[in-house]
């Protein structure tokens, strides 16, 4: 599964202090964009205090941890780590001490030209307490601006960050008495911004804003090279001129919640329509379409709507998945993706079936799902995939492996189909996703289902 | 939710001692049916020992739990309690030591006659350390044979079980060197049955069986009024005569897994059924069918297919729910239902919509959706339940509140339509589930639709 | 370390609904009792309540489980439990449901007679749940009166208890609506019992009772052979012939905290006595006492002002102990008690030492107390323990093992100073301990000191 | 209660890979100087890894962490914070990337300079991460040597350290591949260094080594000024020129385990001189001496041998204490430190009483202590404190209080006595600890004792 690193959420009360209370009920809405740490910064009086564990927000954040966190302004994040251990080095919010003064960052993104920043700045003397990229920031504005923090203009900040860093990034940043929420110029990562008569809310999508109130319509993206600064006064923003955008569209096939409107676009709609798109390029004759829930659900609709051949729930997610008790020494048995995805005999036996997923990384799962499939009887599993092959590794944020281990990268369709035992293979095509993205296209990125730079 | 109270699985090795892992491994699949406790006996030696906790089976058992377990044969059970405060004296299975021996039993069911059967045996100077039926069960077995637990035959405990313990029960009693597995004469709950080359295993529903192999054709059912035991020498069965079946069919509705097998019929495409005769029967012009994640979506997809409206994901259900962290005192925002389903606001606006669910118990949850719905404005909002209105509670298992609290045995369909302000209302009928089932309708116990013994 | 199975209390209030919280806040001061589980019963209205939890008294209560838990009445039980496994089906108290009433009892002791009342109750059909002892008390109230609960009179309760039940007990039962505490006729265990303006109190030990006030001289002991009943109209109680007590000697060596009164004696003050008695019957030259901390402290203090010798922290325990984190595979290393035990290089090197400790149980630890002693350079070590060789197990409470792994049942003093390796060993003498009882030493269980009913 | 922040421990191994183990090892023995996190650092490849956690060493580490931890160098540090909320962006080791490498840090102390040397590096546009002095030596080591960590020499690292950072501070530090050990000039803060067949070992105290080896002869002291490096090579040392040492008094007074040799001395027995030279200038007729446990104990022994007044045991801790579980709300009973410690009242009544203990901070706990011995009808509370009263602040890494707050400076001795409710008061002099230095005073640090520099 591809996952990607991070979400953020940030709140500026009007009135009141519990700004941390909105931003951790923010973070379990985003908790599915990273379940290995969380964390908040707040303010306390002239100062800025974090709490950051490992762990889920719902198991870190409780009634006590509450009460004893209280603001006016705080900002939040949930970290997905791309390491085999936890570290809790590298959870954010990173907060930064400087001239008697301080602010935090919580920063969603991968910066591109991160090796470049930080040999420049480790050529003034300045070290990395951790690994992560966001880190640079703090470094950077300091190393620009030698005053107090409190004393940056968002025109200050937003100049060196636009003209220096590159993308991915969308940020929020605390200080003592405002927030500043900055979105690199091509518009990678989402950013939604909303304001009500309590306050003003930046989350990473807008699914994080839901329990805010019904009436959604005020929320807005933090536009690709916008800073938007809240202070006493309200609102103030500073917009860079940008031209083409290079959306993620990984957004779509996958990270953000189905009922997330990402970009413009609703999730789940999108992966509706790459269902129907695969299922007018990849046509076959079968009985029933099964997805591989709960990713490929929505694509599964969409080809089903377009082919005519009915959804069924072949395939069953168990929900109380956890640690295998039965160990391999102990048997000869093959437990593996059997606890997770049990299918229906009575659905799937002698069936013809349509296999909707929404990608293929290495194809270790997908050749176990088929290998399933048939031990139930399926008479014929045709497999489809409602996103282009995944070829290339990313450096804007998505956690993909080496080519050397994308299957896509390294086999053909053909290769590929015979690899994980299917009758057929069939993905949506790069020109499918341009269609659907009608003449928006030149927005997105697609650079992951590139091959050096040539399409397939 | 209606609950149900508990699942049970045994296993006896033909070689080998870990029958405590196997069980553990079975009662994760076997989770949904009960969260609150779970619990393991085996044999150690010539003793009977037992584990038991409050909690998930994941929570509880571990690899250091587990290496203090072996055996060669073994019975857990996982617990759903209908009282506030969880309790570990409830928590099965009891063992009982009698005669410098000892059996332990899991049971799954709730004994209809059992204050009959408490009453006669307080006679006898019989206490019950706890307020389960089960209880029961060991007592009476005793007072009825008063041997060594080692010398009762099959015969003998069948015999007393079934003559005086009415239903329901699925039961698994084990000895120091044998398994019983008992199923009341009606069938209210199920049981499965299972042998490979390493041992015998029963399991409440055949999902929990899963794990062992991909040649399930092999699973039967323990019959309703059959005991099977099993022995070194292998398996040997009573059946004692039956007439009329009992079966559940709220297992149909809402407890079981949608991959189960219950009563030769399987979960998920019972639930399709249900959806179609829904639509035959309450048919509305509309734009779209949208289920109630995730209990509703197998009779979402039948009321689709037979309509020819399409399925829709309207409502998203959050993953990771947990704890308010907003306190109602603390703003005048109600969260409630919209951490846990949230709409998606491009499906649902302006739509005219099929909201599918399983059940209304007691109108609440219903009454914040079809509001829900309404505040992201759908147009229309037409409630069809894919089975008959609840309208009396059971004696048999079923965790069904008082009349009193039932909504549908309070207010007619015109009146529930309102309460919970849908545009229209409808539930299976009666007669719908009885064409479902065919001609074996009379084998199904359909209690709880029915008030007082009079059809609407 | 021998280990006595269990601790105490119980709490009718006069006024109010928070009897659980002072139960459990006594448990708190008799946690050294059992750290194995601790459970509590309370009053729900007309039912009885019971949680219980294996763990410390600190780790399973806390304000939310207390804020369920609110009744005029509740008794509570910490378990020591000798067996490997930590079994919760064991932890007190137990609550027996019978006639649509209940009662709820917590035990401390062991039935010497628990064989044959078990086998008489067996013939009539009784079956156990449970290991325990306590067990018993419940089946044989009930078999002998087979009415309510609640029409039980204590004239009744007591002459069943009394004739039937062998010590030993310190037992509290509570029913809806009184409470009663019980001691055997032998007085083998200690039973405290106060009462004060908000209510009435029982507890193992009186240092359970230091928590409510500091006017203490109210505290008095229920009395072997005495039975007192707790009810709206206040107390009222049944005293039974007995002739000589039996009070258990290890409560004064051991079991007890320093500043609880056990039989009228001070636990602190006894064991200054015995060191005291020690240093009388095995004087020997030498340089320093060294206590093992914290047990032997007020016996070296004793031994220190016979002896003239000064008291020296020779040894010191470390507060943060657990597990060890280099096992033995890794390296060649023995770290064993040394990480409990430290011994103080400056004040061991070169010294004659005289080391007190209450017992030597199987020799394992004193051997290796001595040989790290010896490593840190002491001259001599003379052991001396403040209380008589335990040679012979016991039925009455207290976990003394097989005689095969008493050390002092094996071998006599000599064999036993050359195995652990000591200069010279004493021991307190049986005339020793009647000397300090003064004419009292009738009135004491001795029994675990005498080999075959034979004195040394 | 006063406290220090933290306690250090490195490994550097000559053979193996569990480098981590004997950290962790270290640490628990360590666990007094700092409950609140406890991290470790260690070689995995050519990287170093961290693991950091809230919570006490025992809560943190187990087999499982232990086993994704192997490195064949390793530095550990427990921490004790002076902030009410605990926040793990302070928790140590701190491990610093530069130049494609990096290195780590565990540091004990306060550095005395650490304004003036954040300020000279935010000059240079250095920001900090955290609010721990110990991340100036990262940046100030960097800022001065820009160039890789592992071409940093011994001399250049030393020079830079001993010519700028003022103390305190014992630092470990390791890199790839070697170990760096280093205390400041005046000597505040100890540390012990240990080598054996197996590797080298560095740890605040010497009590940390006591796992390692019954032949604890080889144990040196870093001494202050000296910088001490491992590599595969051995053993290299630079030695600073120092003049009057500062040891911290403190460590004798209360933080250093009693089986610790600190600064040459170890702490049970200079408690016992303290205890004795506070009894030839503070004497009082009385029955008996009580030390306030644990704390006190050493003291009292101290104050009794030279006193020929008996130590009795009149206070007990208790070792399970936890929350309080009646709250102030639902009774009119003050519980207080009448949970932690309980007099004997056998032991306590009608006695002239000489309470020792090892300090007064604000004078709560002792007003408490003395008036439960007054419930407990003492009839006289002398009381003698065996360290001269603490009346000034600690830059050194001491965490006592403001002035205001330290009753010893806002009141003299006989309205202290007063205050606390004491029949008398003493301290032991300033004279007095000169006296037990014997000529070595003046390389002690007395500064807490001192009045605007002038003695009382």
């Amino acid at each position: 599964m591809l996952m990607e690193e991070c979400g953020v959420f940030g709140t500026y009360l009007k009135e009141g202090n519990i700004a941390p209370s909105y931003v951790v009920e923010g973070l379990m809405a985003l908790q599915h964009r990273g379940q290995e740490a969380a964390g908040v910064s707040y303010t306390k009086g002239e100062k800025i205090e974090s709490f950051k564990e490992l762990g889920t927000v719902g198991a870190i954040f409780n009634k006590k941890t509450l009460s004893n966190m209280k603001g006016k302004i705080s900002i939040g994040h949930v970290r997905y780590s791309t390491k085999g251990t936890p570290d809790i080095t590298g959870a954010q919010p990173f907060t930064a001490n400087y001239a008697n003064s301080s602010f935090s960052i919580a920063h969603n993104g991968q910066i591109e030209n991160s090796e470049k920043l930080k040999n420049e700045l480790e050529k003034k003397g300045i070290i990395f307490l951790t690994d992560s990229d966001t880190e640079i920031v703090l470094h950077l504005l300091v190393s620009k601006l030698r005053k107090s923090p409190d004393k940056w203009t968002l025109e200050e900040i937003s100049k060196i960050i636009f003209e220096n860093i590159g993308p991915s990034y969308s940020l929020i940043i605390m200080f003592k008495n405002r927030m500043i929420a900055i979105r690199d110029k091509k518009g990678y990562r989402p950013l939604s911004f909303y304001e009500d008569e309590h306050g003003y809310y930046f989350s990473s999508e807008d699914c994080g804003l839901r329990f805010l109130s019904p009436n959604m319509k005020k929320i807005r993206d933090v536009k690709p090279g916008e800073a938007i600064e809240i202070t006493e006064k309200g609102v103030k923003n500073v917009q860079y001129e940008t031209q083409k955008y290079s959306h993620c569209f990984f957004e779509h096939v996958y990270f953000s919640r189905p009922d997330s409107n990402v970009f413009g676009r609703n999730a789940h709609q999108m992966r509706e329509r790459m269902g129907e798109q695969c299922a007018i390029e990849n046509p076959v004759d079968a009985d029933i379409v099964v997805p591989v829930m709960e990713s490929g659900l929505s694509a599964a609709m969409g080809y089903s709507k377009m082919s005519g051949i009915p959804v069924e729930m072949g395939l069953i997610r168990n929900r109380y998945i956890g640690r295998t008790f039965i160990h391999p020494e102990q048997t000869e048995r093959k437990i593996g993706v059997k606890r997770k995805l049990t299918p229906i005999y009575e659905v799937i036996k002698n069936k013809r079936i349509i296999l909707v997923d929404d990608s293929i990384v290495r194809g270790t799962t997908m050749t176990e799902i088929v290998d399933l499939l048939r031990q139930y009887r399926a008479r014929e599993v045709h497999v489809r995939i409602s996103s282009p092959a995944v070829v290339s590794t990313c450096s804007w944020g998505v956690n993909i492996p080496d080519k050397k281990e994308l299957i896509a990268s390294q086999k053909n369709v053909k290769q590929i189909e015979k690899h994980i035992n299917a009758d057929s293979l069939g993905y949506l095509s790069l020109k499918g996703v341009r269609k659907i993205l009608n003449f928006d296209h030149e927005n997105y990125c697609l650079h992951c289902f590139i091959k050096n730079n040539l399409e397939e």
